[in-house]
């Protein structure tokens, strides 16, 4: 397999830094790596398999021979950069939301449309940390019931705004135990021992918040099905860098837990834990830095007639499937094609 | 109105105390107050409105004289107390589930059911926390709509499991700070910066854990109609004490967002907090220590045909709403039967 000149746009970010971890433990197969970052950041020494590296700014020149550019920078920084990688040969794979519902850029969660990343004119959306992270498990279901509506309900972690975003959430753990005025920079109010509505703009028409939408929209896109009906609330809670979601199923025959249990059992990317007994289900600490997304509480939802309701309650890692993970498993599927 | 002999039943709990502290922002009209507890608690001294009293250890024998005994004690201490009190002539009003589904006793949430009160034989139960904060702003949109199905899907606090469990939070976020190894000694696992499905017992038929068969049935019961189809996803987050509630809902006709924003503007119990401009909708740290249920990101359910779905998000301080000031307004209930 041929090495890989490969680049990381927005490489000191909490995604950046967990590219690197994905790349290095999957042995992702690297000929040259370069690490790029806005001005702020360049200079700056990153280690990558014990060698050092000098963090360049990212400019329109950053690309030239470069093969796969995995991307995790802002919106309008990925909007000038990304054309000038696909310019100069790359590859792109894209964390950001700038291409995912552009209908030339194929939207990928490789356990569910692997074949689509193939189809691509030079970039690749990643999708959503919260779609990818219901997407894995809810697939297979979808592919051997057929599921008419997902009704769900995020626990989302503070990782998805960034590792500020994380820091501040530990910050005012010691600023509540200091008894001192909690430190309210990123999201402007108090989040531990709190939780609110997803900080992402409300469509003043739909009054669903962007990250719901975003839910709604990728998951019929990656699925290639326009009639799956999905609603969705995001909140975040107090927790760091693991998204659960409470997920109401309703299929289009009757499905018992025993069936579902069958097929996840056998999926790609899925592990149970579902233990009565000792009341242990998916939790966010749990699924912290793994690669799979948890599934439990399967039960039958008796508030549908007829047998066709199936509830569950997931997690998974938000900065690993939900984003760096996902974008280097498309990178892996670039590499088959040749 | 005749002042009554009030006797509180578990008075040194979170929710005993909270007790207190409604009776005395109401003006219930107290002519005596008995405060009850275990034999641990006995001898401690407890203030009430400007008085020092001391606690007596519950006994058979604790409730002569006594018109309300409001009860917030363990399931099997009320199922040994509550029938003395009642043959001592005391109306008792419960906050345990130990009479929840005694077809003999009413249900009771003031803003739904009220007139259920008065039909009691000696006891009232006091619903479930998480049942109540759901079921104050849905029923007055069964009432106008008729709901056909609710799927609901909650964020609750600490403090349901009791002031133990709150401390124990509190206290792991100081380990967290101190790098210290957390204390689980009611939780047994990791609670700051982590969630979990609730606590609760697990039926292994249906595989729903009590909570939330609680708030399927209970509804059932405080609504008077067996035929409205509930499920429940009950979930403990790191909050100190108010739940939040994601709840979509299925109407039996079409319904906007403006037609349940007027209804519950009118609500008893409910405010709205609706601000998408501001971001700003229910969160727990709004919810505490206010007696209403807070409503917002009420709109319009896509995955729903017809326009019959609405979905929204809730917060209740668990404390007060949730039992103690449910219970005091139950008590208020039985004074205008005088």
């Amino acid at each position: 397999m041929k090495k890989q000149v490969v680049a990381i746009a927005g490489v000191t970010g909490a995604v950046g830094q967990e590219l690197l971890n994905c790349l290095k433990n999957r042995n992702f197969p690297i000929s040259e790596i370069r690490m790029l970052a806005s001005a702020r950041s360049a200079g700056k020494k990153q280690e990558f398999m014990g060698k050092t590296y000098t963090i360049e700014e990212m400019t329109e020149d950053s690309f030239e021979g470069v093969d796969i550019a995995l991307f995790s920078a802002g919106g309008s920084q990925t909007k000038q950069f990304a054309p000038a990688a696909v310019k100069a040969g790359a590859v792109v794979v894209d964390n950001s939301s700038a291409y995912r519902m552009d209908p030339t850029c194929p939207l990928v969660v490789p356990e569910v449309n692997a074949a689509a990343a193939l189809t691509h004119n030079g970039i690749i959306a990643n999708p959503n940390c919260s779609t990818i992270i219901m997407n894995v498990p809810v697939w297979p279901l979808h592919q051997a019931f057929g599921v008419d509506r997902i009704v769900v309900s995020t626990y989302q972690a503070a990782s998805g705004a960034g590792a500020a975003a994380m820091a501040e959430l530990e910050q005012q753990a010691a600023d509540w135990v200091d008894k001192k005025p909690l430190t309210q920079d990123i999201f402007g109010r108090q989040y531990i021992f709190n939780l609110f509505s997803h900080n992402s703009a409300i469509d003043p028409e739909t009054l669903y918040n962007e990250e719901e939408t975003k839910m709604i929209k990728e998951t019929k896109k990656i699925f290639d099905d326009e009639d799956i009906n999905v609603t969705a609330t995001c909140v975040r809670v107090p927790v760091l860098r693991a998204h659960c979601e409470s997920v109401n199923l309703t299929f289009k025959q009757p499905v018992t837990p025993e069936q579902v249990r069958a097929v996840l059992a056998n999926a790609p990317g899925v592990s149970i834990i579902d233990d009565a007994e000792n009341n242990q289900f998916p939790e966010p600490v749990l699924a912290s830095d793994k690669d799979d997304v948890f599934v439990g509480r399967i039960r039958q939802d008796p508030s549908q007639k007829g047998g066709v309701g199936i509830e569950m309650f997931i997690a998974g890692d938000q900065i690993l499937k939900g984003a760096a993970l996902n974008a280097v498993q498309v990178a892996e599927l670039l590499l088959t094609k040749e």
